[in-house]
């Protein structure tokens, strides 16, 4: 099983979070000030966000990078149990 | 006031989780397979650790990755609710 690694979770749940908030990515990386190809790559787990990038898209989205962060460990942690389990199996 | 890093917290959780397990750079990096200055580098927040990295320097440690990113998200709630009151004072 491939491993899941953070930076797909990370972009994950800000595209989850762009979404919910019915916003562009024109529109958010207008916001964070990043350009909109880095936005998407990060959404899509393609590329690393810098911790200073990172921040200034939460920020465009309005979210606390605690919250981001918390919810990228849950997310974590089911797919360590899954992972687990299928070793176990 | 200075906005924290999430590198700076990873990097700090990471010594911490070391030096309670009374380990030296040298043993952990080499069991993560990362040279000893990219951990220090990591462990000091100048330098942002890619996703394959982490997840090698967490199982290295043997501290699942999604133990790492709550006990960050819970130091960057802290952090957060400092700043929070500090512009609120």
């Amino acid at each position: 099983m491939k491993p899941v690694l953070v930076r797909e979770l990370i972009g994950e749940t800000l595209r989850e979070e762009r979404f919910a908030q019915g916003r562009t990515l024109r529109d958010v990386s207008g916001a964070a000030r990043v350009s909109l190809g880095y936005l998407s790559e990060v959404e899509r787990g393609q590329k690393e966000a810098s911790s200073e990038l990172l921040a200034s898209i939460c920020q465009a989205l309005d979210v606390p990078l605690s919250s981001l962060l918390m919810t990228v460990g849950n997310k974590l942690a089911a797919a360590e149990l899954k992972t687990r389990l299928a070793k176990a199996a």
